[in-house]
């Protein structure tokens, strides 16, 4: 379900798999474990070594799935894809994988990321004669393959991926090969897994768990990898000496038990709460987390200033996509169909809350006033994550630049527009800190400082 | 989503409201917050005070609600259910509320709970002409009601219930009146709530929360209330002096945030956590819950002992309904799909686990399982209530007694069955000390005491 | 698809067998060959000796079989219904067949025709106590079987149907028997066929073609036909001298390749057009029928006249159930969407227009203007049957009688009203002498002699 | 439905419409009207001068539009297509029409009709880096017409279009401009209508009579139709003296109410059966047609020969999409699903039976058979049409020429094969006598004199 508590959107997750007797099931799990990072459609390609096939549709892996005819789609090599739409994307010409066909063969794509200059590049491949199904960067992708002068496919993604710049973790499939890419900053997860003889790529380590594969290790930032039957092949094709892992994936996106450079999320996320708690205590009888991100920072938090964590926030697991208008007397609205109070556990009480983020703050002010209403004395409002005061260009769909409330207000007014008693953030060294490294990580939107240049011209 | 981890499967929900102007979204919305209680069907109907309609289908609400055509169902009063479906109940025949025709008038009945000489009645009403559609209890309820010489409904009710025997919250309706009854024994949750000048009955308080309505009180065993236009009217219809209200709905059943006896569901499942800590502490690094019941009880374990509470089961909260035949390599099945665990938490640690009940023990033993797998040194199984060794006969669809793991082994077998360092379950007697009461409380299936006469004969 | 033209709507259709390996492609087939007779619904209950089963949707007959799975549905026996609905009844509860279990065990019921004692019946079951779900005729016989003295089917069978009074023909099915009833006027039709040792009863000839069956006999007005293991067995269980056969049948509702007391239903019609010629004659330079049901009778009166047929009224095969609300300009409505006219057929001609009914007459009219606009000099209609005065009771959803036009108009009011330039009917005696018989006809929608006594008393 | 009937399968219907206030309603009732030359997918593209937006589906008209939500399709300009799917082609890619964007901007298109020197273009594309999605002929004109060097958009259609060979009837569509255009040849039919102040296009005209419009005149081979605000813009784009109008259009694509050249089809139908009885008389007792096709040609032919024509063969309208397998016992299959005999109709009488054409012969075989077991004493078959002994290249999918019956056997061995007592067909020759025409009709699948250049080179 797409979560409407004002959080940084998730943006896609791919999936991919070589060797199987049967790749469609390991697919459809994959898929699920990754539901989490985009539930407006899902599909899978799947070959058998001679013809490619696809299924995709709008919705959540299971509905998409709904009506699948796996007998079908049987193969041993295949990709996956969930996708958070965008502005405008809900319709079937902009579901993934995208397949198609070129003076290469057939081929079928997967991407997760964002390019900043895919319009540029689609404005060029327009005048030499282009034509546009979707506004997926994908298809623009697709054409720089189709068009690379070199009539090897190594030698056309080296070509296609030079002229691109952004953020991309990329799955590749023709009949016969499964080819996984990296953006040269590894921006975007990328992990290698292995189960008997078949190798799986994921944007997660939890995806390789639900289906019973071990993590080898990460496709690392530039990297190619090649999976055919004659095995793994390794290249770098892409280079840079800097390194920008979206700090999100820490802070939000990924899910608790996954793993990336070695760190295991849940783990970097109760850490955050104990730097919070170091750098930004509070005086308070208990200390509560907006589920289900902020749980483990809430208890890093609690640990960390010796005061015990309770469960005063219930999410309401099956608020759904039907959304029926509400009755006009407008009691039944928004995030208290999201979330409950349990008051007992509030009642005369100094709430610490902790939550990972505040992007518009409509959502923050709305929890401390639930709290307050349920009976807290005090609520004291804790951010695992720095202000957000820039817009992300590599793969989030984050408000407007105008529309975030850190880009445009004091601590003070942040504080007094949720109602909280007191407010504070991490910074962005004291966020390198909680996630235990020194540099590598991308922080533009707390920053502003883009790893890439933005803007039309390469 | 139905639960594959081996607990005590729920029953039904259910939800009346009167005096709304707009009563469908309000009957979505608490249906929505009841989802937990059945996942299999769902329908509501709806009266204008004139006709009476119904929306029914198999299905989550969302999905039976998904074509649903709101202005087709306006209306001012209304009752709704979720189902959770025992044997072959899988069919449309089975949803309820169950809508008919009768000599006093058009009525709808939902129903929670379940009647322990249903068959016997069943057979008794069929020998006197009367014909079935359905399995459920409700259609013997409707033609009780039928056939009682009463021409007006109070009288009716009275006169069919008192023919039944077993756990019954129960939700009737006519054109102009909601009628709320609760069982003698109040086996099973129902609440009385308010928002403005409407009422609202449900099977959890919970379901008040969402639609903005505040607690009045419970509905107490053995009364009936009626709303109308003309207010409420309060009536003892049956009367016993005996309690006996499932203690399962504090151990499983419930949402956290519910209250029943004035109680909070979380914060007694805290206490049944302390409660374990002080007759059956273990000695460990961490302790851990199975999501997502567990968790309030393992924190409170947590506190009593003085041992961080850790989280190292992640549900994968996707995990559906579609269910694509895993690979032939058996790798990708049953409990992976559903949790998944972080080895970094554990790797070397001595991990206690509490789980919530033992009902088969394959579930328990897959876990403990996993945990290993993850490098846990030793896992000591804490559970927050006494053995199952009887099968409820009273809404939940236990197992037979045959396949409880605790009515056949001793608990050295047990422990060795599902792979522990060491196990522990609470006595009846410290279950109700965590639940804080002395008595009235229904501990059949774990005592064999059932509080109401089994068998055919009345 | 429901017919807007403005003609008397189909009832219903029902087709069991009995004996068949696989009975659900048959029923399946049957249903189709008989879907002319009811599109709101279709179901079928299949029986393999010990369970019945069901399988029933709102729909076209391919429609409801869509999600069919075959495989779920294997069995020996089986009935089928399709259903035209009259008021109030798209619901699911008012599909049939009506599977029901009772004293006598469980069964299924499927029922073309009308009882006009039903609400009477309905109301005296409600006294004793009985429920409805729905507002099917076939509801109020399964209580009577049900509530019937007597232990064994046959006389339960006789018991209730010995209190109902109306149009009947009747399906019924135990797990191991298939039972078919013929009201004792013989209203409706029903049939029996044979395809190797396997027995078929159906509404029409026509279906017992499609399944490669041949026809034997009809079940006669009166009769039981008891299908089991043990073989065939006929009952005269209700007796009347008298006869009245619906003689639309004859006219409109049936297949023109079913066979009805030895007459072809095509040739019947032809043979109406070359009565309408005898005594009805007119002036014109083509004749032309209005497709599908007149072109029979337009083919006879075209031989009888001795003028050229025609085809100048083109039947739009497509027209669906999708309603798009037309543009506002309102050019694109009603009848244009169901037929067209060619032109250079009709220009500057003398049409003598042939069709089997005028109920409110607005379809007339507007084929008439059609016509004349078409470039038609003179539009001289036909009518195959005698003016429709009265509504029906019996099974056919006329419209009341204060919007039939014969009912309440002069033949020249008439012919004023649908803009022709000459109208002619049958009368009931030319009717007869069309069909090719002195007696036996049911005519009480062109003289108001019904049948059967009208009104609540027996 | 897709007619198994072993005819020559349609191909495609396409439907333009430019000024209306709402054209969503006219695009559904247009395709409806054109729904019988392609079952297999429909779809529609609506234009309100600045966005363009698509709906499309796999299915009838009618199953595409099941959801569709009109109050997003508001536009006054639009176009639409009904498809047959020829080989693999039952995928979402298929259906048309196009949506693309190019350096022309954003455009539709839809086409009727097939190019002979595709696979030809459509490699050299990919050669120069196109990539497709799909494997119509359509995506081969979108990347023409993108590839082209003009800038404006009538500039790279004459370019586009100069590079194809085949048949087409196109339509193309902007934000705000709908273009028609008909190859060179005139192989497909295209109309111009007009209704009020709005222009429709369409492949027949009774597609303007559906909504109301009147015919204009037929776009004419070569020739491109401009229609915007600023009123029609009539160009000749493309030069050939030939005219090969596709014979079949006449025979049996087209709905008998169309008219193409001033011709009515269901005329030229009758006049073809005359034109039998002329050349190809049988001695016989009646005359029947092969619903629905035929029925007019056999018409002509009892007028002809002044022998009665009956109504022999009735065919079941509602034998659908869904398919249950038939029983083992093969009964229930094939031609019998579709059509029925009435027996009474041609016992003991020699029957001439008229068909629009035979192609593999197997249906007629069945028919033959049928109304042999039916009690005919002799069954003669005249054929409305030459003997088909070519494939089509230019839009019909016909059998390879090895299936083709006339293509190798001669017509004795030919009137064995179906059982037949006698068998005609029309020559060539008559066939234009039969039309009316001295020339300008494409016979290539009756002579081999295929009006294009076949094979690869231009």
């Amino acid at each position: 379900m797409k979560d409407n508590l004002d959080r940084m959107p998730e943006e896609c997750g791919v999936f991919g798999i070589f060797g199987a007797k049967d790749v469609a099931s390991s697919l459809y799990y994959g898929l699920i474990s990754l539901q989490h990072r985009g539930q407006e459609s899902a599909g899978i390609v799947v070959s058998d070594g001679k013809n490619i096939k696809s299924h995709k549709g709008i919705g959540l892996v299971d509905e998409v799935f709904k009506d699948f005819k796996s007998n079908e789609y049987k193969g041993h090599l295949g990709i996956g894809h969930v996708r958070y739409s965008t502005s405008g994307g809900g319709s079937i010409e902009n579901c993934q994988p995208l397949l198609f066909k070129c003076k290469l063969g057939q081929a079928a794509l997967a991407h997760n990321g964002n390019l900043v200059n895919a319009s540029t590049l689609r404005h060029q491949l327009e005048q030499q004669g282009s034509i546009f199904h979707s506004t997926n960067d994908s298809e623009v992708i697709a054409h720089l393959l189709s068009r690379a002068s070199s009539d090897d496919l190594e030698g056309a993604i080296t070509s296609a991926l030079g002229q691109v710049r952004g953020a991309y973790s990329l799955l590749l499939m023709t009949e016969d090969k499964l080819i996984a890419i990296r953006d040269p900053l590894g921006i975007r997860p990328l992990v290698l897994g292995k189960r008997g003889n078949e190798y799986i790529v994921a944007s997660e380590s939890c995806a390789l768990d639900i289906v019973g594969a071990k993590m080898v290790r990460e496709i690392e930032p530039g990297e190619m990898l090649t999976i055919s039957s004659e095995g793994l092949q390794w290249d770098n094709i892409l280079y840079s000496k800097k390194r920008a892992f979206c700090s999100f994936e820490y802070i939000y996106f990924s899910r608790p038990d996954s793993d990336f450079m070695g760190k295991n999320v849940h783990a970097v996320r109760k850490n955050l709460g104990k730097v919070l708690a170091k750098y930004h205590p509070a005086e308070g009888d208990i200390v509560t987390g907006v589920p289900d991100s902020s749980l483990s920072a809430a208890a890093g938090l609690a640990e960390g200033l010796g005061i015990p964590y309770e469960s005063a926030l219930i999410r309401n697991r099956y608020v759904g996509r039907t959304f029926i208008k509400p009755s006009q007397e407008g009691r039944i609205a928004g995030v208290n169909l999201k979330l409950n109070v349990i008051n007992s556990v509030i009642k005369g009480k100094r709430v610490i809350m902790v939550d990972d983020s505040i992007v518009r703050g409509t959502t923050s002010r709305k929890i401390v006033e639930m709290l307050k209403q349920g009976g807290a004395k005090e609520v004291h409002v804790r951010i695992s994550a720095p202000p957000v005061t820039h817009p992300c260009h590599l793969g989030i769909d984050t408000s407007s630049q105008g529309e975030l409330l850190a880009a445009n207000n004091s601590l003070k007014e942040m504080t007094k527009a949720i109602k909280a008693d007191s407010l504070a953030f991490l910074t962005p060294k004291q966020l390198l800190e909680g996630i235990g490294v020194d540099d590598g990580l991308c922080d533009a939107c707390f920053t502003g400082n883009y790893p890439v240049k933005m803007g039309c011209c390469k």
